[in-house]
This record gives C-alpha cells, sequence and structure tokens, in this order.
C-alpha cells in the first residue's frame, strides 16, 4: 500500500546502522517535509562522501584532500604518535582538543576470531613511517577489549627494537565500550593517565 | 576536522525527526561501508520520493500514481469512509488488515492554537465526496486527542443533515499517543468498539 517510491527509500534507511523498520518509514515520510535544495543536497552528499572520500597517504586518516588536514597542519608536535583503530577516533579526539600530536589510523584491530590477521589492519604502513620519523613516543590508544589489548601488546612487540617509548591510554574507559561515546573528561583522563608498556 | 562532505552529510541527516549530532554522525559515517550500487539507490530515492510523490486526487492519500491502490481497487467496500488525519493513518490500517472500506485523509488536524482552521485541511473536499458517494458511514479515525476531538465534532456537525452515520473509533488507544505507534490490536479494538456520535 506504501507508494513504490518510498518502500524502495525505507529499504535505503533500513541499510544504516541502528534504523529498523519503524525508524525507517518515519525517516522517508519525513523526507516529504523537507525543500527541494534540502533534498538536493542531501542525495548529492550520498554520492560526493562515496565518491570524494579516500585516506590519507601519510596517517590513513579518511579526508576529502590528498593529505588530511592534521598531516598539513606544520604547527602539530612531531614528536608524539598517537595510533588509534579507526578515523572516528581522530575526529572524537580533535572536538575535544586535549592532544596536538600526529595521529595514525589503523585499519581496524587484530581480531584472530573474526580473521582479522596483524597484516590486515596496516601495521606495515604504521612501521614504515615510526622509522621514517623520529617520533619520541608512541601513545595505542584503542578500546579496552581483547582486540584492543592484542593490538597493543603486537604493535609494543614490533616496536621494541626501536629507541621510542611506547604508551598506552589508560584504564578509566570501561571494558567493550567504543571510544566513539566516551564523555570527554574520562579520554582526557586515559590520555593523561596513559603507562609506559616496556616499564 | 571531519571532511567537508561528511560534515555536509551530516548536516542533511540532522534535517531527519529524532536524529540528533551524535546520531547523524554515525549515519554518515555509516554510508562508506554501504556498495557503490546502494548509495545510487539511497540518493535517487530521496530525489525520486521529493518529485514523485503526489496526493491521490479522490482520497487526498499520498501516492506515486494519479489514484492510490485503495481508490483504484474495485474490491473494496464503498459503503463505508474512514476518515484519518494523515497518510501513515492509511498505510498503517491496510497493514493490519482489519478495515476493507474506503479511506478519505485531511491535511492534520483542525488546531486553533497552531492557526490551523477548519478550512485549512481540506474539509470541502471531504463533504464534496460524501455528498456525491452513497457512503452509509462515516468512520472518524483520529488520535485521541483536543485536536483529534474537536475535529471530529466539527465534521460531526457539517454532517448532520445527511443521512448519514457517523461514528468515530472507541477509545482504547491513550490520550496524546501518536496512532502511529500503536500495536494492531489496540487499534482493532478500537475500530470495533466505534460509537455512533448521533446516538
Amino acid at each position: 500500500m506504501i507508494p513504490d517510491n518510498i518502500k524502495k527509500l525505507i529499504e535505503s534507511f533500513k541499510l544504516l546502522p541502528g534504523i529498523g523498520e519503524k525508524t525507517a518509514e518515519r525517516l522517508a515520510f519525513s523526507i516529504l517535509d523537507l525543500e527541494k535544495e534540502q533534498i538536493s543536497i542531501f542525495s548529492e552528499s550520498l554520492i560526493d562522501v562515496y565518491n570524494n572520500t579516500r585516506h590519507c597517504e601519510i596517517c590513513n586518516c579518511i579526508t576529502d584532500k590528498d593529505n588530511c588536514k592534521i598531516c598539513s597542519n606544520n604547527l602539530r608536535d612531531e614528536s608524539v604518535l598517537c595510533v588509534v583503530e579507526d578515523s572516528k577516533s581522530v575526529f572524537l579526539f580533535e572536538k575535544i582538543a586535549v592532544y596536538n600530536g600526529r595521529y595514525h589510523v589503523l585499519d581496524g584491530l587484530i581480531s584472530p576470531l573474526d580473521g582479522i590477521d596483524p597484516d590486515d589492519i596496516g601495521l606495515s604502513k604504521l612501521v614504515e613511517r615510526i622509522e621514517k620519523y623520529k617520533f619520541s613516543e608512541v601513545i595505542l590508544a584503542f578500546k579496552p577489549s581483547i582486540e584492543g589489548e592484542t593490538t597493543a601488546l603486537y604493535i609494543k612487540k614490533i616496536l621494541e627494537g626501536l629507541d621510542i617509548k611506547v604508551t598506552k591510554i589508560a584504564s578509566g574507559i570501561p571494558m567493550g565500550a567504543d571510544i566513539e561515546y566516551m564523555d570527554p573528561l574520562t579520554i582526557e583522563r586515559a590520555l593523561f593517565d596513559r603507562k609506559d608498556m616496556k616499564g
């Protein structure tokens, strides 16, 4: 009974995370209340995000330029590298502005149960970058889960031969929670409490 | 820090009801995980829904044809007319399949506080239709709110001169709740318990 074009739009909304049938219907119908200009921008943005989003050649963060804004910014501290599991962590850290160093974005975390091996998360690019530039410290900022701990320990091990301090952000973030949903104070505390993995 | 094209998409998602900053960000980033084909369909559907959705010339329900599927269906009971406040009510009633008559969709409910007068909700088209076709009963199916009650009483009054039974769906639906979110049993009960407004 729902017109076919609206049904199709409902199916599109249902592809998004956390959107079930009811919510997808509500969102699809709400499109009828928007202005023509708003619809055009929405429609074009979807294509634009798909076509023009790439990974920064230096840090692997998603960006709409060849190099991201942080890697292009000469005023950032070049002695510290914060390694994160995805681009969203970078955006969140930048939003709360408690860190002024460089970032490196992995393609996720090591997870043998899901078939994700060290080779799958871009570690060789990380090691290459650390060997090339003289960072004095590498901060590992993963979520405190089995996968986060495994990845941190693995990176600590492959960096053992280099003269570089390896730290990880402190606990304070509950096990299993996503960094994305933490409050700024918890993240600031965790950055402040980072502990030396070699010590 | 978030790339401009993704920021723009976040703003588009924020136009939708119930979508705040955090959810909009999550939805926008999730677009990067979809297939090219899925993005194209999503993008085109938005434009298609905007451009090709119109109101049925008979019942005013939104449709992608000149006349909606119900008005084009000769097998429906032509003696009963169910008047609803929006197209979503029609889709919901059809989904739970407890009614086999005709519908008429108003442009909302009378709400003097919001400046919505009887003239604004398309009542003349409703009266015209009732006068032209020989319905034996008109069922008023609005949400049980001040606006719903006002609209029901107003319609009852303007139909007083005609030889037609005017009923409204029974209580059972809590005051202030939207018909859209009711469970099928409550709606079926309310349809079954409809009471004669002239009696």
